[in-house]
């Protein structure tokens, strides 16, 4: 008796995003470098343009929409029309190879493709395998370039398109956006998530940035956002659904170009960005000695934040925290913000929080465990792999039964990353799964190891890696290039005697620390500039 | 292809409200009067031992279990317990006549009881009568009363039962909560919810209130929470659930006394607190002279905040603002925040927003229609009914299918509350759609002549009904009781003279004045003291 349907089944769809935004604030900016400059209710006409002129080339439920685009206003346009429409946004991810671009294209079997003017070379040269494809939209600031690939043109199919488009009532379970990892091995992996997985992680995500009186790298109404996450990469960290929500003005800067970006800090009144730490180091080194970002907040995310960074940009007037998320988890998971017990700490004391990975958002479950499900104890030493459930994680990989079923192994996402806990809930990772070290059923981190050794002055660079080992399983190695005045003057014994230091501290155990260490001139590195682990296991196993 | 199911399919279910409360906060404070203040961890237990003892007492999946009970921690507890088990918390409205409260509790078909010893002999009285009831509990702050009802006491049985509950994984679209209107025609009405509909109103409440940096009745973190609507009451409008959530200091004040409200706000540092006018008008004039209550934030609903008490409460140092909802909405529709365009105002030209219904929150869709579906035109003139879509209304009255097609008539929720709209999107009751009168097409709102009426220096107390009219279907009649020392010295040409001032200054139309205007020694009241305008309109009808 008590299970009756309401008579209007109200479904959790991305239309209500954008309409509160545009009711609550019609006259708020939204702004693309110094090229546009328009209101919500502006936005709110081109989505409905928009999806009118992608109709009209054939764009219906369930099609596949591929957008190439740096962050722009028409990218912030495609993130609510297609999904609304009940088609699939696919964000390419525009730094892959070609091969990989072409590879996640005809997998995702797009029909439409929208490209920004800058990549149309590179599409120009897979076209003639993109066999999906039926149309193609140019996306230009200037006027339609020279190509014979197609002479629909964004803006212009927008003028001629109705503003009166109906947007369909979608179950909340629809899809709505498509995306791939960018993992180092193998090709990349397709991620989705519908409707109600986007609207419910863009109120957590509002919420924990909104709700924590004392959290320093707030987001409110009053605040200014420009994404530096990039679009194409899981939706920039779904960050454009909560400013849109909230009505906050918003600023896109186009290609990431460091001195535009403190430009627009600066003339728009940015408060709040997002980026790796590489981003935030090339906008800080294009700082002049004297200029200052004072009142810009800045969330760390994608790979650790260095201490040492977030020194150098709160010396700049940035208030600097961590958050942690992946392409499979749409992806906000936990965020560095104080606990009410800690918010007595000195300056100092706090940024060893804000460094951290952080502590879980609501409705976020994490869990690190070890092989045997059991959960670590907090004692920021026992290590385990990070496992989460949350209402927005992607139910699979894309066509690959056999990666997924990795994936959720047990129930729970597995995130492969390898973390500790502190006594009061923050998660630190400290290696991925693939590079920690498993030795007598003790599991010992590369990372850790690689930062303690680098503290030695003699060390220019080094990786550590696990070695099969017949009694231990494996033992860890540690591969280091000296620096050229110490070339030669530096002892195996001197590196395990400055790690013995560490382990008298408490930081390490005694058994992690490596039982052989080699001198070598170079340390092999991928395609795109990381230390390729795999390479060096093989050289030195046996 | 792209419609698979995720592998752990996330429900949004009240047990995750409770659970990142009690990991981010642990050591928050939960206070009850000056008996009881323990922590969100001896919350968290105490709701598993609930749960245990609820369960050794037949309580399962979809039984009814009924609370009597002021503002409590206990009735804390059940709020989660009892729906976290899958049980239906039934919220008996404890203001209800005797009879109407045994009609409720039949209707419902409860199980089980809890009382609070106040209301022993209450339902000692209709005790043979409820026949579905197997259990009674006994609440109580002292040792357990005499009586034959039962031997089970809450205490007793949480120190006995098992903390090591383990809730179960509900379905979202289980029904958790059961309450009644409080009409004044007829008998109750039953409402319900589901786990889904109350985590969405959390959320989105949640964010409303925390989201909007100038938003001077915000709560965020650092607030202390006490509530003034009874919990019996739509779920106190659901801020028990939202102060969870963010891990807040919540402070129960058992039964509503004035002179314990104010020490208790000042004594715990209450800084948020939801009421009726009649509830912060007690407070106030429980004040010493020069007692002030600074830093108390005040949201007035469930009926319309007079500009005088609210200009009364922000002298005491009160921060006051209006909200709107009823039982049928779980309840929050809207809060009368200031647009980001009206934050320029003066302070005096803000409380003209702060007294009007509001604006609506995130996911509620509110119209002002007229009868055939038009929406009103913004000019504050035009009058509608409320109608609304949103994620957590009741889908039905319990068992009663034909009031059930007039409230969802069309596919919208039917408020039965009049309104206009201004310029802004903001909305302002002005009468319930049974008193507003219709007159040739136009509709008058009876309350809006009360209160202009009512500022006739000769007028104690007014009421304006339609009565038939053979050309305009109703024509406005005001019945007027004049102040003793105007006995006989007050004509209806001065009053309608009196409004034709408000005409000319274009706050009523020409039309609206009544074309009859009777003098009487008493205005008929109903049982709970409210004007009946239905014997007026039998009285003066022909």
């Amino acid at each position: 008796m008590l299970a009756g349907g309401s008579m209007y089944d109200f479904q959790l769809i991305l239309k209500h995003v954008l309409e509160h935004g545009v009711r609550w604030a019609p006259k708020q900016e939204i702004v693309y470098r110094d090229l546009v400059r328009y209101t919500y209710e502006d936005l709110y006409e081109r989505v409905h343009r928009l999806a009118s002129a992608l109709e009209e080339i054939g764009v219906k439920k369930g099609t596949k929409v591929a957008v190439l685009d740096w962050d722009t206003h028409r990218y912030l346009e495609c993130y609510f029309a297609v999904p609304m429409m009940g088609a699939i946004l696919h964000n390419v991810n525009v730094r892959l190879s070609l091969e990989d671009i072409l590879y996640t294209m005809k997998h995702a079997e797009d029909e439409v493709v929208l490209v920004n003017r800058e990549f149309l070379p590179l599409i120009e040269k897979i076209k003639d395998k993109l066999d999906t494809v039926k149309n193609y939209v140019i996306l230009t600031d200037d006027e339609m370039p020279e190509t014979d690939l197609t002479d629909l043109e964004y803006e212009e199919m927008l003028k001629k398109a109705s503003k009166d488009y109906e947007f369909p009532d979608l179950d909340e379970k629809t899809t709505a956006t498509l995306g791939y990892t960018t993992g180092t091995t193998g090709r990349p992996k397709g991620v989705y998530f519908n409707h109600r997985q986007l609207v419910l992680h863009t109120l957590a995500v509002a919420l924990e940035f909104a709700a924590y009186e004392d959290y320093w790298v707030s987001f409110r109404s009053n605040d200014v956002y420009m994404p530096l996450t990039p679009m194409f990469h899981v939706h920039a960290w779904g960050i454009p659904y909560v400013a849109t929500l909230l009505g906050v003005k918003q600023v896109y800067p186009g290609r990431y170009e460091p001195r535009r970006i403190a430009e627009l800090v600066k003339k728009e009144g940015v408060t709040l960005s997002h980026c790796v730490p590489t981003i935030l180091n090339m906008v800080l080194s294009a700082l002049k000695e004297d200029e200052r970002l004072d009142g810009w907040k800045v969330v760390i995310g994608g790979s650790k934040l260095p201490k040492g960074l977030a020194l150098k940009a709160i010396e700049k007037g940035i208030k600097i925290t961590s958050g942690y998320g992946m392409s499979e988890t749409c992806p906000v998971l936990t965020i560095a913000k104080l606990k009410p017990e800690l918010l007595s700490l000195s300056d100092e004391e706090k940024i060893e929080y804000y460094v951290k990975t952080g502590f879980p958002i609501p409705f976020v479950y994490l869990r690190v465990v070890k092989e045997d499900w059991k959960d670590v104890e907090p004692n920021e030493r026992d290590m385990g792999e990070i496992v989460v459930r949350a209402p927005w994680l992607t139910p699979e990989y894309l066509k690959d039964p056999e990666k997924t079923k990795e994936l959720w192994e047990g129930g729970w996402l597995h995130t492969g990353d390898i973390a500790v806990v502190d006594k009061h809930g923050y998660v630190n990772i400290v290696d991925r799964i693939k590079d920690v070290i498993k030795s007598g059923g003790e599991w010992i981190s590369s990372l850790t190891l690689e930062s303690l050794i680098s503290t030695h002055p003699a060390v220019q660079e080094v990786a550590v890696v696990g070695i099969p080992d017949e009694k231990w399983g494996e033992r860890p190695l540690a591969v280091i290039v000296v620096k050229k005045e110490f070339e030669g003057k530096v002892s195996e014994e001197e590196i395990k005697k400055h790690l013995m230091k560490f382990v008298e501290e408490g930081k390490i155990t005694k058994w992690a620390v490596p039982d052989k260490i080699v001198f070598v001139n170079e340390i092999p590195k991928t395609s795109v500039g990381k230390i390729n682990k795999r390479a060096l296991k093989d050289m030195f196993s046996g």
